[in-house]
């Protein structure tokens, strides 16, 4: 053991960052008190303040330091398109397409009956709540194309029939740009079965 | 932009870590808040707390929360013997070889005079200070292999002539387990000046 125990220690810590491995994590701790001290001090704190702050939105479940994230406050957006997706990073993603102007609702998680999560800690009850409330008329279901986001897509399908919304999957097929050669064939399939005219 | 302030403060921060841009940061982030929280929180105490009481070693310049590092300290190890890094991480690698149980001096950097990094910077007067003293008998230079490492290690030889010690520099050439063909011209040309009677 050549590092003091405290830089052990910090390097130990790093080793929690998704995609860090020991060796990424010595580099880190060894640049961050080499060179980069007021920059760690700043991430420390930073880090301190969104853990303590940042929780759920009341209404779409997103990560968020507000009681109502900014997308949910805004007026500009349209109250009748509801989008749900897994993830805060689905939200960030369909935003960057500039695509989609309603408002989401936030999983965070997929049905997952293996690991005991149900549609109670996916917030499905809440999802069923908001759609009630009269002002969403479709429902855009763009939970992941793993086998648990499909599934999770068919269960809300399933519980919002009754609702008297109309219900819709985001398209599956084959990604733009992309060479047909090297897309899988489950992609193709489904390119195929979901064909459009032209 | 589709991420809270507080949020996309926290992406900004962990962009200081090396190796880590938006894209990773922003999966770092939404892992911390998401599921690692507490994780998270262990790592803000300990990096403020490793940035606060990280400092040089008295004798050997290394980091260390100490006054004198654990190898300066150690009664085992040969004081003859006074191997010359660039980095602590370098310490740690001739530490993991089991080669070597001498002392170490870091010097924190190389010379690089566009730079503005001159012998004081790294700590050369510091470094003839201490062979000096008497203990020393032999200087490896173990620098980084670069232009700028190899002019290090040629000052520092320079530097150290009159002193009375014996001043080497570790041999380059081909690694070991290393394909021939893969190996690039400059190290092949040293392996070949640098050839030993077997």
């Amino acid at each position: 053991m050549a590092f003091s125990p405290l830089i052990q220690k910090l390097i130990d810590a790093l080793c929690c960052l998704p995609g860090v491995g020991p060796k990424s994590a010595q580099r880190m701790a060894l640049q961050l008190l080499e060179k980069k001290r007021d920059a760690g001090l700043n991430l420390s704190q930073v880090l301190t303040q969104a853990i303590e702050q940042v929780g759920r939105c009341r209404r779409c479940r997103t990560l968020t330091e507000d009681d109502v994230c900014g997308i949910c406050r805004s007026v500009k957006r349209n109250e009748s398109l509801l989008c749900v997706v897994e993830n805060p990073a689905d939200v960030f993603a369909i935003e960057q397409s500039g695509e989609f102007s309603g408002h989401y609702f936030v999983l965070l998680g997929h049905l997952s009956p293996i690991d005991g999560i149900g549609p109670d800690d996916i917030g499905v009850t809440d999802l069923i709540d908001r759609v009630a409330d009269g002002h969403v008329e479709e429902v855009i279901l763009a939970t992941s194309t793993t086998v648990e986001g499909e599934a999770t897509a068919f269960y809300i399908a399933e519980h919002l029939a009754s609702q008297g919304v109309s219900v819709s999957r985001i398209a599956h097929g084959v990604p733009l740009g992309g060479e047909l050669e090297f897309v899988d064939g489950g992609t193709i399939a489904r390119a195929m079965s979901g064909r459009s005219k032209i």
